[in-house]
C-alpha cells in the first residue's frame, strides 16, 4: 500500500516530521530551561500527546474541558493546564472530577469566575488557579498589574483555591513587550506578597523565540508538531517541516487556467491568516487555491497543467483547524502508510 | 428544561421555524411547477430530509457519495441526485452499490468522469448522468453549449450510462443571464437530437426567483432549511425566519469596549460570505463578532454593556458549515428544548 492507494480528500500525517519537530522544540526548551506544555488543539490525537510528555513537556495544554477529558481518559495524561475561563455549576463539576484524578491548574481574568470555581471546589482538594493576564493580544485577560494583583489576592484568599501564577496568550512578533509586560505583572504580584510560581507564555509563530522573554517559565506551543503555511510563511519553520498535508483529486479542469479539487472549507475550512489564497500546493508554488466553497476548491494559475485525476499534496493555512473537520487521518512515515487514526478530541467545544 | 439549561456553546435549531421554511418554499416550488431537490448539506440530518420529501420534494441533492450512503441508510430516501464528479474506481463501486438500492443520477463534466462511470457499470441497470454545465459561476462545468452538446454525445453512446440532462450552479444574482445561458444549451442539445430531460438549476440566494429562469425544470436549494446573516442580508428571508442560532456565554469582559464569548472558529466557522463581522447577535445589533480564534469569540461596541455569565443567542453567516463543526444540534420549538440530534452526516468528505 501506498499513498496512492489512499482515497480522497484525507489528511494525512508524516510522524516522521511530526517526532522531528516534538524533538526539536523539547530541545530548544531544554536547553533554555523552560518547561514546555504542548497544546493539544493542533492533533487532537492521545496518543501523540503521549509521545510530547515522554519527550520532556511537562504536561499539556487544552482550552475545553472535553479535550482535557478525552487526553486524561484515552492518552493518560496526569498533568493539565485548562486555559480557558470555566464557568458555571456543570462545568465546574467536570473540573472539579478531572482535578480528582490528575494535577490539573486552571485560569481566571475575573471575580466571577474565581468565585465560580471557589464554590465548586468546596470540600475538595484546592484547585491551583493562574491569573489571564492581557499582553496586548486582546482576547481574554486583566489588562493592568493593578487588576491582576487584585485577582491574584482573591484567589489566594479564596479558601479551596491556590494562587499558580500568570497565563497570556502574548501578542505576536513582540518578545521584547511580552518580557515588558510580563515582568511587571510579576513585579507587582511579588511587591503584593504574591510571587507567581509559574508564569505561562506561548504561541507557534515566536516559538524559536521564547528565550527572550525569559521571565516566562513555561511556554505553550500547539502548531510546532504539525506546522502549517501561516508558520512557513512567518520563517518560522521550512515547507519539509510541515508534517500535515491534505491529498486531494482533481475532479475537474474547465478551462486552461482553472481546476477543480476534492477539497473545500469541510476540509480546508476558511481560515486565510492574512495569507493569500487557501494553501500551499506541494511541488506547484505556481498555483493558487483561489477560492472554497464547501467541497470544491478552485485552483487558478496562468496555465494550469492538471489533468482530471491528478492528485495533488497541499499543504493548508492552519493545521489545527483542519485536524478538526476530520474524524480520521492517515498516519504515514515518508510516505509509507501505517493506520488511519481517530481524531478523538475533534469537535470537542464545550 | 428550557433552553438556560442548555451547557455552551450549543447550535440550537428551532422545529418550528425548520418545518414552515420547508413548507414556505415548497408552496413556492407547487405554484410555479418546479421540483425541489432539496441539498441536505445544510442540516446533514436525516429526519429532516424525510420531512422535505415528505412536504413534496422529488428527492436530495448530495454532494458526496458518504453523505448520500447516510441519507439513504438512515433517512430512508430514495432519490439522490449527487452533484459532484464521481472519479476513480472505489467512488465509483459506492455509487454504483447507491444505484442498485435507489433512484440514483450523478454528474460529469469531463470525459475522463463519463468514461469512469461507464467502466464502473458493466453489466449494472444504466447510470443517468447529467452534464454539469458552467453558467457563470466558474467552478466546475463545462464552459460552452458546443462542449455540452459533445459530453452529452458522449454519455448518450455510453452503453452503461444514459443522458439525464443539465445540471448548473448558477452564479447569485443573474437570474436572467442563467435562463439565457441554460436556454442555449438546451437549443444545442436538442438541434442534436439529446433534448434533456432534466435541467436542474439551484442556489438559496435567488431561491424566490427560480421562476425567473423557466428552463430549469428542477431547483436545488440547501441553507433554506435554517437560513442565516447571509441570506438576510441578501434579503431573501428575514431574522425570524433563521432556524439555526448558536447560544453562547461571555466567558470574559476584559474592557467596557470588548467583552469575549466561548464560541470561536470551531462553531462558528471563518466564513465571512463577503459580511462584516461573524454572525448577528440576536436583540443586540450594535455588538460586532470583531474576531475568532478557535475558542474564543471577540465582540466589540462602543458600550458592551454585557457580564461574564451572560448568555447570548447568534445567527452565524453560514448555518451550513456551522452544522458540519457539531457532532450534535439541540432541537427545540419556539424555545422549548426537545432532544438533542446527532449531526450523523456531519464531516463526510469522501
Amino acid at each position: 500500500m501506498t499513498l496512492d492507494d489512499i482515497d480522497t480528500p484525507a489528511v494525512l500525517v508524516d510522524l516522521d516530521i511530526a517526532e522531528r519537530n516534538i524533538a526539536a522544540y523539547q530541545a530548544y526548551c531544554d536547553e533554555h530551561g523552560i518547561a514546555l506544555r504542548p497544546h493539544i488543539k493542533t492533533h487532537k490525537l492521545p496518543f501523540l500527546a503521549r509521545q510530547q510528555v515522554a519527550a520532556g513537556a511537562r504536561g499539556i495544554t487544552c482550552q475545553k474541558l472535553s479535550e482535557a477529558e478525552v487526553m486524561i481518559a484515552e492518552g493518560g495524561i496526569d498533568d493539565v493546564l485548562i486555559t480557558y475561563p470555566i464557568l458555571g455549576p456543570a462545568k465546574v463539576a467536570r473540573l472539579r472530577a478531572l482535578a480528582e484524578r490528575v494535577t490539573l491548574a486552571s485560569v481566571a481574568d475575573s471575580i466571577a469566575v474565581i468565585d465560580g470555581l471557589d464554590a465548586g471546589f468546596e470540600g475538595a482538594t484546592p484547585l491551583r488557579v493562574l491569573v489571564e493576564c492581557d499582553t496586548g493580544a486582546e482576547r481574554c485577560g486583566v489588562t493592568s498589574p493593578e487588576k491582576a494583583v487584585e485577582l491574584a489576592r482573591r484567589i489566594d484568599a479564596a479558601p479551596n483555591l491556590t494562587f499558580g501564577g500568570i497565563m497570556t496568550y502574548p501578542p505576536k512578533r513582540d518578545t521584547a513587550g511580552t518580557q515588558e509586560k510580563l515582568s511587571a505583572i510579576v513585579t507587582a504580584m511579588t511587591d503584593a506578597g504574591l510571587p507567581p510560581e509559574t508564569v505561562s507564555s506561548g504561541g507557534s509563530p515566536d516559538m524559536w523565540r521564547a528565550h527572550e522573554a525569559p521571565v516566562a517559565t513555561e511556554y505553550r506551543v500547539g502548531t510546532y508538531v504539525y506546522n502549517d503555511r501561516s508558520l512557513v510563511e512567518a520563517g518560522t519553520c521550512a515547507i519539509d517541516d510541515c508534517a500535515l498535508t491534505v491529498l486531494v483529486t482533481v475532479v475537474s479542469v474547465p478551462s486552461a487556467d482553472r481546476a477543480v479539487i476534492d477539497a473545500g472549507s469541510k476540509v480546508l475550512t476558511s481560515d486565510l491568516l492574512g495569507l493569500d489564497g487557501h494553501g500551499h500546493v506541494l511541488g506547484r508554488p505556481d498555483l493558487r487555491i483561489a477560492g472554497l466553497s464547501e467541497e470544491h476548491g478552485v485552483l487558478r494559475a496562468d496555465t494550469i497543467g492538471l489533468k482530471v485525476g491528478d492528485r495533488l499534496r497541499i499543504i493548508p493555512n492552519h493545521c489545527c483547524v483542519v485536524s478538526n473537520m476530520m474524524d480520521e487521518v492517515q498516519l504515514h512515515r515518508s510516505g509509507t502508510p501505517l493506520v488511519p487514526a481517530p481524531v478523538v478530541a475533534r469537535g470537542k467545544v464545550v
